[in-house]
């Protein structure tokens, strides 16, 4: 599919500086982009490659505009508008049509004929797949889920039981939905399973990433809001609920009953203890170790030591055993002082 | 299913205050519940929500029943009655019975006629699969394993050769038993596969969480003791020992040919490095790093900064990585001091 | 299969002292090996273990001969000796031929007859599978893949489209090829999907853990060099490229566009911050939180508290959350020591 610049413009709302007739067929990383290709700067590490990019055309805020050596769309959120023009350039094919016949689908199910069943798929019973739907290769559902109107769900994904899911979501390969929370009572020398009697309840527009799973509620449900994006990964306990646009990066992990509010960012490799509440707009940096709730929000919390040379790492941790110790000295440092 | 508060109070050996003759027919949160509904109370989080509750009864111990303003069931552990009542309300509804045709299945393998295959499962030559055992949609089972009697392994998990699995074990979708372990031997510039020839011995009353991995040994087995109940996204990696009755949340992973004791608590995110033993009764805080062995039965061990102000870690940060010179100034000071 | 001590040391290229008519039949650790077994001693943790060892021949190195009751072979590397010789002993039994009539392949896909295709396994349009190729039940394979000469593919993968692995590699259950990077832009109050168009490249002998992820590129491709060798549950995010025979083991994730050099050792749970570089022959040490890139080839890194018993960690902690104010008190008595 090709678009010429001026059109791409109008699709983005952008301006063009330069030839809005030129053909633009694909996007193309400033580094390696060719005839008829279009690229974007949105990272300044980039910016020196603007000089001497091959592309078409490229997207870029005005205060780039000197810099740039060839056609450049000039919008203000070029990272939004890059998306855009991807998509528009590469649709995505995910399949919507056909029944494969080895996929085994429980009677009482309702499959709308218009949706993709792929091969050797298992649908439980009582579950309802509405239009548009795209269900990948050997993924199974269980009993009673409902999944939304042109949700993709791909290979070998799971889905447990009692699993509500909105429309347009995108679901990756290895993904687990309402596998039973962690739930175990001590008795008498032994762990005794907890019930887990909930659901999963999943708002509109959702993507969750490979291998990363979301446990069913304990007896309430767990809810992911709508526009929420996981990426792979990430352990979602139960009863845990994720407000709407949230996004969370890979291999984080949340504990049991974490509330977290809307449009926050949680960076990767994070953990949060069980039952905190995280307030809205929250930022949470790389591998931080949440232990106590965040009621402010909009603000921006981290935590970890940052990789040094193991030498001097390990000098640093020496110390650091010592610091109560370091304290108490210079507190009596203090005191002979002020006893002169 | 319904029984009235006393029927349930002998169930778990526990005391009625108020009418014991009350229905109950399912369990709710205090927040949540309605009539007919009996929930709990175990987390001191939730102790206000007691004295607006709609349930018909909660089970809570002998010193909250002044607060309780409805029908209480008093026992020592209201979490493991909580667990014993919600089990007996709503009972595990695993498939036991029927093969599905469309699993396939190695002519020399023994399956117990009383068992449940789902659709597209595979299992290899020379398994037994014991009575009562359930076995989810496009779950496959390697050569030579072992599944005991009643053990459910839901839908999409992979069990490779050389496993042996107790009785009544519980195993999510996306679980892994039995993978290579990881050993790599470094010849020549490049690295060498160490054959992992060991299999995975698991006891009774296992249960394994969504997409956890527990490798095969080296040469001897890896080895799950009894009533063990790991999380989700653990990895176990090649002959690691966890006794009986440890139980680990999500999220951690443990390097090869560690030894944990019993009745361990291992929290969520914690890593644990190589060859270590780890005593009985050890409480792991979580994303805590061991790096060491942990010889004391009952001790509680932690590590790791909490999540603070992003502004406050960039302070804390920096102090950090003078920490050494700092100690040093400290002890300058000091010598100082001491010659006046 | 059967050897003499001496023909297992011709292929090692080692030295035997004492028996080298002794025959071999398998291998074993050196505190329960018996009649028949070879056994080896790499890690000093084990070497009191060499005393009492049952075993017919122990690979070791020159050094350790005289405390060796045994035959011994002795070679500069007892770890790669003991890898060839187990190979040798327990080769593996990956089947090569056959493909399962439940199997689901386009038509237009090139499948070598001399491969194995398991049960329920699903391959999309427009791919290779070449000679020798070994791939699981229940595994997919998405459209315009390409596998290389020899390669085991394990139970339960999912290849997405566009993925080229090449020959000899090992991909073990759970693993996920090719899933979309975690790519999106903010507009508007919500997040916008940015296609990810880019590929997966794999070379020679690379082995994949079971439930570790990689992404496909976001423009230009993901790429795994040949002889890289990754554990179980690591993330590689989109544009990752790892440099040719790096290790890493269990959990650890990495972030979008990292750089990793040639013949590194990074060590399980560490997580690596976006953008990043790290030269080659670095070594980062297990839970590091690398945030900066690391410039000096054969550089060690390392950061982390160790755990601690809780009581101890609390203090550090507390004063850790000080350590501004502390030194701040410090610079205060320096600066009145000076004034006197």
């Amino acid at each position: 599919m090709a678009y010429t610049l001026e059109q791409l413009a109008e699709q983005v709302g952008g301006k063009v500086v330069g030839d809005g007739s030129c053909q633009i067929e694909s996007v193309a990383t400033l580094k390696n982009a060719a005839a008829k290709q279009i690229s974007f700067l949105t990272n300044s590490l980039y910016t020196e490659q603007l000089a001497n990019t091959g592309a078409y055309a490229v997207i870029l805020t005005e205060e780039l505009i000197d810099k740039c050596p060839v056609n450049a769309l000039v919008v203000s959120n070029p990272h939004a508008a890059y998306a855009k023009i991807a998509t528009l350039l590469s649709p995505p094919a995910y399949p919507r049509q056909g029944h494969h016949p080895s996929a085994v689908i429980a009677p009482d199910t309702k499959v709308h004929p218009d949706s993709f069943i792929g091969p050797n798929v298992h649908i439980g019973q009582n579950c309802v797949i509405e239009e548009g739907v795209s269900i990948g290769a050997n993924t199974v559902i269980g009993n009673d889920c409902f999944v939304g109107k042109d949700t993709v769900i791909l290979a070998n994904v799971t889905i447990v039981g009692k699993t509500r899911i909105g429309q347009r979501g995108l679901f990756h390969p290895g993904v687990v939905i309402g596998a039973d929370g962690f739930g175990q009572a001590y008795d008498d020398g032994a762990w005794l399973k907890v019930p887990q009697l909930g659901g999963v309840r999943i708002g509109n527009d959702v993507e969750i990433g490979a291998n990363t799973t979301v446990d069913c509620g304990a007896i309430e449900d767990t809810v992911i809001e709508e526009g929420v994006k996981l990426d792979n990964q990430i352990q979602v306990a139960h009863n845990v609920r994720i407000g709407a646009h949230t996004v969370i990066a890979a291999a984080t992990a949340i504990a049991g009953s974490v509330t977290i509010g809307k449009h926050c960012m949680i960076a990767g490799a994070v953990a949060i203890a069980g039952h905190l509440t995280i307030a809205d707009n929250v930022v949470i940096t790389g591998m931080s170790m949440v232990t106590s709730s965040i009621d402010t929000p909009g603000s921006s919390y981290s935590s970890g030591m940052k990789a040094m040379p193991t030498r001097v790492w390990h000098r640093v941790h020496a110390r650091l055993m010592k610091l109560d110790e370091l304290a108490k000295r210079l507190i009596n440092l203090e005191k002979n002082q002020h006893d002169k």
